[in-house]
């Protein structure tokens, strides 16, 4: 199934996508949060919509889609996780996956317009393939790491590379402005991806490609993550973690290449939809 | 006011301290969450108090306090924000206040047990001087920050300095483990507080004391604090910041002194109540 949120920022329904039509499935009375995934709502789902298959309203086009799940209780993010991006960062490959975190008061919608922070000279974009979690995680291993998982999202995540790396402290101070974590356009279900090893991945900024990359080069594997994190912090049902990118960031060009408002930034991945935000600049809300 | 807590993890139910008494007032028939402080939640807690005197249920003496608020949309943290404690970790003063995140599933009662993680060896101890936000918060001037507070909690800033240091990438990774997070006995409302620039604030190890340290000595005042992470993200309401711990944690020994099972830890801040935390093992959940 490809789950989907749409309507108001903060107000958003619940719907799913059918062959490329999004449907209203917001009869079912929940939200895609926590207590969903924890208490089998992928399987009611299934069930509302396959006995309501050719009754279910239509969701206008044009309608703004949020992001495909309710706010998380947290974004974990794995830093430096594909060899050619860690190169260009001019980083060493982590022994380890690297954690940071990103506040949940980025997530929005993935054709939500990206907000350059005030007094921000270097926000940079990054394509990343999110683990959506499905059931509490701790301490799992990685043989059964993928039975946590419920699915699966596009994510940008956006980076001000002078808060995450020239401020001081963490890379937390430059992951989490607002709007820098658009996701979507839909939650794929894990059942949606025949090998996810084998997920290309690419951005493009003003109709240039920058990231052209493949979950294939992950140093650190979708199985490994999950087990990975779950050894320092306990994952929640819905819960997401993203992956790293590949190549290609802004950062890693000479000069390096930022986003200015105008931008439109696209991303897609294969089973994962695409994506488009245009870039603004931030103006007194 | 003190806002208290009780009864099951999980399933606390809300309470006011007066007079050392605590009062369960849950028939005012809301939590300590976001939306309680956006909406006027505190006066409408104060009405309800004034309105009952003498007539709230007293809860029973001996019942499990739980973290003061629900969970919150994240838990920020500043590090190094005391001379000292920059010092005995051999860590220069931050020229700007150093952020890090901690996983909110690590929030738990002032008096739960600390669990040592799976593998740790490092497991150590932090008091601190928490924030609660009360109004959503985006680009806060420091003349205009403490607008923003609701009011302080006492927190335990559980850290595993391997996992923090040693593991690579973030602290976040030694920060955010399950029970890292005690909080309380109690919320107090910004009121409750003459001076936040002169509050004592201590812990002891086994009855004896290694912090005791005061707010007069932070680096970056509470006002600052705010208005500083709010450049990065939006606080929202019920959003906790933690200032920083003062010297005398485990790792500023020679040789390290790090927590073992059966360890008793008690904190204690002016005007914030006293925690006790006694510390256990992993053991398979």
């Amino acid at each position: 199934m490809k789950l989907i949120r749409f309507g108001t920022f903060g107000k958003e329904k619940i719907g799913v996508q059918i062959d490329d039509v999004n449907y209203d499935v917001s009869a079912l009375g929940v939200d895609y949060n926590e207590q969903f995934f924890e208490e089998g709502g992928l399987e009611r789902l299934q069930a509302f919509v396959a006995e309501n298959a050719g009754k279910l309203p239509v969701v206008p086009t044009g309608t703004r889609l949020g992001a495909p799940f309710a706010r998380p209780s947290k974004i974990v993010c794995i830093g430096l996780n594909y060899k050619d991006h860690a190169a260009e960062t001019g980083a060493k490959i982590p022994e380890e996956p690297i954690i940071f975190m990103k506040s949940t008061t980025a997530l929005v919608g993935p054709n939500d317009q990206v907000v350059i922070p005030k007094n921000s000279q270097k926000t940079d974009w990054e394509v990343e393939f999110g683990i959506v979690i499905g059931k509490k995680a701790s301490y799992v291993t990685e043989a059964e790491a993928l039975d946590y998982v419920a699915g699966y999202v596009l994510h940008n995540d956006v980076s001000e590379r002078e808060f995450q790396i020239e401020r001081g402290g963490t890379w937390d101070k430059g992951k989490g402005c607002d709007t820098f974590a658009p996701m979507g356009p839909f939650m794929a279900t894990a059942d949606e991806i025949p090998d996810i090893n084998n997920v290309r991945l690419w951005l493009k900024v003003n109709g240039k490609m920058y990231q052209d990359g493949n979950t294939s080069n992950l140093i650190f594997s979708v199985p490994h993550i999950v087990s990975y994190v779950s050894q320092f912090m306990t994952l929640l049902p819905g819960d997401v973690i993203s992956t790293g990118t590949p190549a290609g960031v802004g950062l890693g060009f000479n000069p390096p290449i930022y986003l200015q408002p105008g931008d439109v930034v696209e991303l897609g991945a294969d089973y994962l939809g695409v994506s488009r935000q245009e870039v603004i600049a931030y103006t007194q809300g």
